[in-house]
């Protein structure tokens, strides 16, 4: 029960951007969070080949992918809970050590994410979104997550 | 670049409810569906449990757990490509061998699971609809997924 308390406590001061999740058991909320996340990055994968001349760009791919990689980016903050560093997972302990650091990263990197479906439709917005989000997604990666 | 051409065909054969994945990795695509009904799984999880009383019914977070559950319930399935039925797996080979009855039930699912996100807002409804949307998921785990 007490357990239940902080982890809803700990919702709250993620933003609970995704449904409440508090009651996941910890090895689900890390499977949880890395589903979303790959979701997000075999989405934003095909977006980036197409900005870098990788692929061809094709518009109606491109908004699709970037409409998932949107929506999918939005999930895994509800499993971030307390004591979910341990296990199969490379999240640093330093999230639950600078909780608003973290919250604000994942604000910028929502802010800019949410932009893509958008920017999407031609190919000279998507090169300039798929740069601002990478380096949103980056500069969270760099601190918060392991190698 | 054969296979290339195999994979498309079949991402057309399947349906493409998502967007088009064709150039995944087998192995991303196995991770890939895995990932998305996972999410499907633990946002249908708490929905059951309001449905059978297991857990209080909360409206809010009823209708994000459905949201979530329908929108990745559209994802997996451009990540069946032939082959992938070998590694790190449940899928059975006889998907391939009846894609047009795997195709059905998956409609079928995707056609309830889709009505989840309204009934979620009503216990009555969402009592209803869990319980026709679970069916639909059972009619192909008892035919395609391995235990």
């Amino acid at each position: 029960m007490k357990q239940q308390v902080i982890a809803a406590a700990c919702t709250l001061a993620l933003g609970a951007a995704g449904a409440a999740l508090a009651q996941q058991k910890p090895e689900d909320a890390i499977k949880y969070r890395q589903s979303a996340l790959f979701i997000v990055g075999q989405n934003f994968g095909p977006l980036a080949a197409m900005a870098q001349g990788k692929m061809p760009y094709e518009k109606d791919a491109a908004m699709r992918h970037a409409e998932i990689a949107a929506f999918a980016a939005k999930l895994p903050w509800d499993s971030f809970h307390p004591g979910t560093d341990k296990g199969n997972t490379k999240a640093k302990p330093g999230i639950w050590e600078n909780l608003d650091d973290f919250k604000s990263k994942r604000e910028a990197m929502l802010a800019e994410i949410e932009k893509l479906p958008a920017a999407a439709g031609n190919l000279d917005s998507l090169k300039a979104q798929v740069g601002a989000t990478g380096k949103a997604c980056k500069a969270c990666h760099d601190e918060y997550r392991s190698k």
